[in-house]
């Protein structure tokens, strides 16, 4: 069985080659995909193999960085979608088997910052 | 020197205690905090310890996930903000002496779903 980290950069290595068998392979059965920003949820292996299989647009994914231990592990990954780059950050369990059982995914956008803080802060 | 993870839980637990001196104590004397969506850079102890402590609001923050491994580590947290809810998630590089080097933050914001794939999702 190998560890979180080697897991999550499995699924995410298999979604950016469309290596749908791949991707299956790494999920529970009763997986569950959580998208708490529109409070989504995709249920089962199925569903998340055609959600993913259907997702729309030239979509690219690159990881910028994996941190996992034991059954536990997090992603921040670099999307592209039709050349818009867009970040996601995604939280897995696994279960006792090393499957992927649940992933909590954030899709976090640009947003003005806060007036009041000009003193402490450089942009880029 | 203690692991990722327990770096990690005792930053948010100083946090919430406004235990800034022990907050200090875990970051490195040049810590970057980086907040992508809004391209702002923070740098520094004194300069982060001054962006927490003069935060505006009554906020509250609580972890739902962390994960650690090595010098990396990862926080799902559950913020409340004059009590509304507002989740987090952090990516945090420690440096070799153990303290927090790198602190990159994401806040993302509740958006509409999608059109097209209400088939496949259940909503909550």
């Amino acid at each position: 069985m190998r560890g979180a980290e080697a897991t999550v950069l499995a699924y995410w290595a298999a979604c950016e080659a469309r290596d749908w068998d791949t991707f299956g392979g790494l999920l529970a059965d009763d997986v569950v995909y959580d998208l708490p920003q529109t409070r989504e949820l995709i249920q089962g292996r199925a569903a998340n193999l055609q959600f993913n299989r259907e997702y729309p647009g030239d979509w690219h994914v690159t990881v910028t960085r994996a941190v996992g231990d034991g059954r536990r592990a997090a992603t921040w990954t670099a999307f592209t979608v039709d050349g818009t780059p867009v970040p996601a950050t995604t939280f897995f369990d696994l279960d006792g088997s090393g499957r992927i059982a649940r992933i909590t995914e954030f899709w976090p956008e640009p947003y003005d910052p806060p007036v009041g803080r000009e003193h402490l802060v450089q942009r880029y």
